[in-house]
Parts: structure tokens; sequence; C-alpha cells
């Protein structure tokens, strides 16, 4: 009798938000569920103008905020102490956001979370009219693997993740090409398969016969000499990310999977803060890599002053033949909407490529920001080209 | 300039929040960041009893506390509107614990975030004694892959992760046996390495050659028919998780991986109510495991009367030599520290097994109730007896 008296104590606590949600929700209809919200958690909902609509059960509070996208939208409590509020139109894709209660910053409960920012955060999938290329669908899946691992350039425990394609498991013997993805600023070596969904890109490209099968390997950009950490939170440290990367990420790789070990057979690209480090470390190991790609970021940032080749990068663009030669592919994206000085600065680059004859392929992601859906498509574009 | 004052600004907030912490935690010698904190956050922090310590930002707030084991504690505002407060000591190992802010049950934007309790919430790791098994330890590591697949009897997607132990990579030809390891009610496919840090403990017992190399594979015990979830959650379903892991997930995890793949180089085990599962799954299924472990659960839950063999789960126990002949191992495990019905429940089943001369080991984790290092070390002894 007591467990039953529980069950029907938690039905009416239940019904009583639900019926209190459902007066606020009377458009459920245009409203639908995220994408990125945790199983079987009904808010935050996103309509077909891309209004975001958040939820927070907190009686006593009184004041209660959804901060997304730069901004912070009012709440508004109804009697069961269920505060409901709703965004401006956001840009397709995914945005990190949070809620603020009564002055504290903290993850909406009903979200995933996602590291970015310097901190796991709950994050909402806007849908986008071309989000079949990134939808999780019928075609063979890879795997994703985490891969830990100790540093000896670091003394420290790293991590990096390795998709590998389904017809890696068809046999025990093929060899495929690799590779390597880097995050952004404060983002993490999880960013491009939790907000990248990489892993799901290229099972459907490869399923489609669009890109040749490979294995994407994302580690953490963030790596300082033992002791230097702090030195380099403020911005006086070096990332010595490009020797962990050559001298111990790459070998681990080659040895532990089935991995085509040569520069024809090696990529590497980044977003934003990567596209600037992979671009250096791409320049300077041009006999490792073969491929390089810039998503939204390249190494002049944040300057956006006409380039000299020959001071620039130590003058790694000032022979534009030998760069067209050993890069079989130089790869640049950018969004229509991001912000300065994204656009003039890339643009800077470009020209600079321009002047050297050097050859690239640029590409645009309609109406979208400094944000993952532009490095979602960046990436499927990116990869469809790669190991031709 | 710009740049330059805006690190001071950032500077001087960072210091009155620091300050601020300070002068509540004079005792931080004793008191240490949580293992399972987000990298570089100082709070939540335990001391050696065990005491945990929580803090929250928050400065509109008029009720902050912190709820953990069962009991909500008291937070305390200072003038920077940094709420701190600590709890009674814990036991040794992993809780769950959430925030409550004015009414609302919150994650804490601090800790790492882990499934349990139906949802993404913090956990606190207090440190404990023996605390070396489960630790990140110089040794040669596994992996963890994640692997999505779709069920044609549930109609959905669904995950597993498969631990593989670092052997694995040596070379591509051996082939090893298979641990499927289940997790609790409420928890998913990612307690075993995200609580349990399964990966890590058959790491460090391979490593010191204490355990046989082994293949482990998580799925979630949550299954149903289309169309039964909501039955199911009500109580009237029925969880076709048997179905789902004979049918599907053992072929395929045959599929992809170099597994040996016959009952003699397969176990199946699980804690709390995937004890009771893989039990049910064990003895409907002798020809394809040789290996169980119930870890603070058995079948007869949560009934803790007298267990007739001849009518118990149709008679799988009533031949008692034939169920010594089949499997190699039938291994229960409970904490000292366990609620009712538990100590009961497993003892009612135990006497059964002696009743019918059924061979069994029996562990008793000290000081732990049902939690998660009660699992971790029945895990420990478990795998260490596997498949010899």
């Amino acid at each position: 009798m007591l467990s039953k008296n529980i069950i029907v104590f938690v039905g009416c606590l239940f019904s009583q938000i639900c019926l209190a949600q459902t007066d606020q929700t009377s458009d459920l209809k245009t409203f639908r569920s995220a994408e990125s919200n945790q199983p079987g958690k009904l808010f935050p909902q996103v309509n077909n103008e891309g209004k975001v609509r958040a939820s927070l059960y907190a009686p006593n509070a009184s004041k209660v905020q959804l901060d997304l996208g730069g901004k912070k939208y009012e709440m508004t409590k109804n009697e069961a102490g269920l505060w409901t509020g709703e965004s401006d139109p956001q840009d397709e894709g995914f945005h990190y956001y949070q809620l603020n209660v009564d002055g504290a910053s903290i993850p909406d409960p009903n979200s995933r979370y996602f590291y970015g920012a310097g901190r796991l955060g709950s994050g909402i999938e806007v849908p986008a009219d071309d989000e079949a290329f990134y939808a999780l669908q019928k075609v063979p899946h890879g795997m994703v693997s985490e891969n830990i691992y100790y540093s000896d350039l670091t003394k420290s425990w790293r991590r990096c993740f390795i998709y590998t394609p389904a017809s890696y498991y068809e046999n025990n013997k093929s060899r495929f090409p690799v590779l390597y993805l880097q995050h952004g600023s404060f983002e993490d070596e999880t960013g491009w398969v939790n907000q990248g969904k990489a892993n799901l890109i290229l099972d459907n490209l490869i399923a489609q016969n669009k890109a040749k099968p490979m294995i994407i390997v994302t580690d953490n950009g963030y790596a300082f000499k033992p002791g230097d950490k702090e030195a380099t939170q403020k911005g006086q440290g070096v990332s010595i990310f490009e020797d962990v990367l050559i001298k111990e990420v790459i070998p681990m790789i080659d040895k532990r999977f089935r991995t085509l070990a040569d520069r024809e057979h090696r990529a590497i690209a980044g977003l934003s803060m990567g596209a600037n480090q992979t671009m250096r470390i791409v320049m300077r190991n041009l006999d490792k890599f073969a491929y390089y790609g810039g998503f939204s970021g390249t190494s002049n940032y944040p300057n956006t002053d006409v380039i000299d080749p020959n001071v620039f990068m130590d003058g790694k663009f000032k022979n534009g033949n030998e760069v067209n030669n050993k890069l079989k592919l130089f790869w640049l994206g950018l969004g229509t909407k991001e912000p300065a000085p994204f656009p003039k600065s890339v643009g800077a680059f470009k020209a600079m490529l321009d002047q050297q004859g050097i050859s690239y392929t640029y590409y645009e992601s309609p109406k979208t920001a400094h944000e993952w859906l532009t490095w979602r498509r960046s990436l499927q574009n990116f990869a469809s080209l790669l190991f031709r």
C-alpha cells in the first residue's frame, strides 16, 4: 500500500507540472523538444522560426533568464512555480546557452552538456534545412573510441577520440587514411563529435560514396610544458600542441590503428583557434601532411592587414609553387554571418594566397556565424575532397 | 590597451571571488578539489573525513542547499554573493548530488555530469583507501568505443560501449573473451565507464596480471517493444533487453570485434536491476554464458522470503548439479552498508543456493552502501576470476 501511495503522489506532482506546462504551450504543434535534450525531456523546445523556449521549475526564485546568443530573455513563473521563457529566432544549427537563476549561471537540467566556453554547459539544436547530412541515418555506422595517454612532453594525462568508419570492421587488413581535426578556443577534444557530429557526417558521406572511408582523430589543442599552464592562461606561455601531435599522437595512432601512415594519406584541419594552430603545423610539417582545412580561421588572426608573404610565418608562403606542389588540398571556409575580425582576416589571407598563385578551395556556409553549423558544413565539404 | 584593460578587469573580478572563497576555506589544506570536478574547478571539495564542501555564485538567491546522500545541507552566502556549504562525512566512493537554488534542483556547474536517477547530474568522488585499483595509473590503457546501432526489435537507435584492453592493439590477430556488464535502474550504458571506471579497473588488473585481458560491453538495460515504452514506465510493459542482447548485440560484437565467440569465453554481470536482469538472462541462456556476476542484486528482489527452487524462475535452480556443471563461476557481491531489502533478499537467495548445493563466490564490500564503490570493488573481484 505504501508504494501505491507514493506512485499516486508522484503522479499528482507530475500532472500538476504537466498541466502547468500545457497552459503555456498551447502551440506545442510548432514548438518541439530539441534534439539536444536529455532522453525524455520535453523542454527546451524550438519552433519553426528557430525560437527557443526553455523551462525551469524554481518555485522560490525571483528572477530566471534564458541566456542564449549573447542576449538574456526574461522567463515568467506560473502558479505551479514553473518558469518559461522564449528567445528571438536563432540561426540554424547548434548554440551554447545557460539559465540564470537569481544571479547564478547554471546549466539547464534538461539539456545534454557540451564542453564549450571552458566548461560543460547546455546546448540547443535548432533544426537546419540541410540537417540530413549530420542526422543519425539508417546507414552503416563507424565507432568513436576514447583513448587516454600519458604525454611525456606535458607530463600529464591527455585524451583523444578516434572515429573509425564502418568498413574498418569489415576485415582486419584494410588500412585507412587519417584526418587530424581540431576544436576551437575554450573547447576540447569532445567538441567535434558531441557538437560537430563528425562521426555522423562521415557515416553519411561514406554511405553515399561521397567521401573515402577515413579515420578521424580529435585531440586537445591545449598542451603546455610542465609547470607552464598558469603562464599560458595569462597569455605568456607557448602551446606545445604541435610537438605533442607530431611526436606522440601520430606515432600512437599509427601503432594502434590500421592507418596508411604517409603524408599522402594524412590530412589536418581545425576550426577557429584550431584552424590557426593546424595551419602553422601543416606548413612546418609538409613531410607529414598533404591536405589542410581551415574552418573559420587563419594564422594571421586577428590581424586584417595586407600580408607580406616574405615575413608572414617565416616565409612559409613565399614560394607559391612549392606550396602548390606539396599540398594536394588547401581548403578555407567561413560562415556568411561571421563577426569581425573573421571575414577581413580570412579575406586578407586569401588575398595573399591569390597574390602568390597558391591554389585553394573556398567555401561559404550560408546564414551561419562563428558556430558549429558552419563547421559541420565545412567538414562535410572538406572531407568529401580528401584523399582523392 | 583595450585588451590589457579587459585582463585587469577580469583579474579583479576573479580575485574578488577568490578572496571571498578563501575567507571560508581557511582549511584548504584538508579540503581538496574533487577528482570528479570539471577541469580547473576548485569546488566542490572533499576533506579527510569525507565531508563535501560545495560552492555556487548566486548573489540574488535567498536559499541554496547542497543535496547529497538523501540530506539537504543549508549553504551560506558571503558578501560577494558566493554560497558555500558543507555536508556530513560521506562514505568512500562516488555519490550523486545536486544543488537546490530557490527551489530549483540543478546540476552543480562545477562537477562533471553522470547519468543516474534518470538524468545527467552531478557526482562527487570521495577518496577511498583502496582507490589505487580504479585510479588512472601509468599502465597500458585500453580504449572505450561508442557503438550506435539500430535495433529491429525495439525499432529505435540504441548504443553500447566496448572496452578493449591495451593488448587488443598489439596485433590484428588475437581474440579475446567478452564480459557483458549492465548498469542499475535509472542509469544507462555510460554508467560502468563514467561512474564505475570499469576501463581503469581492467587496465590496472591486466597490468598486474590479475585478470585475463578481456573485452567489456555495456549496453542499455531498458529495451521495449515499439510503442510499449509508456506502458513499461507505468510498470505494465516487459523489457525485451534479453532479446536485444542475445539476438542483436552479441552477434554484432562478435562480428565487429576479435572475440572468442563461445560460452566458455563469455560472461555476464550486472548491478542492482542489472544483476536481476542478467541472472534471468544467464539462466535462460546457459548455452551462451559460462560466468555470472550479481552485484547488489538477485532475481528474487525485492522479496526476502525463503525461495522454493521448484517454482522460483521456472525451476532454473532445481537441479543444483546441472547449474554447477554449466556455470564455471556464480558470483554474488554486496556492500556491508546496503539498505533493506538488499541484505535479506540476497541472503534468501544465497540460502537457496546453499540448499541446492550450488557453488558460488560471495564478496562483501566493506563500509559501502548501494553505490558505485561497492560495484567497482565487485567488478575488480569478479573480473579477476573470469576466464580461468
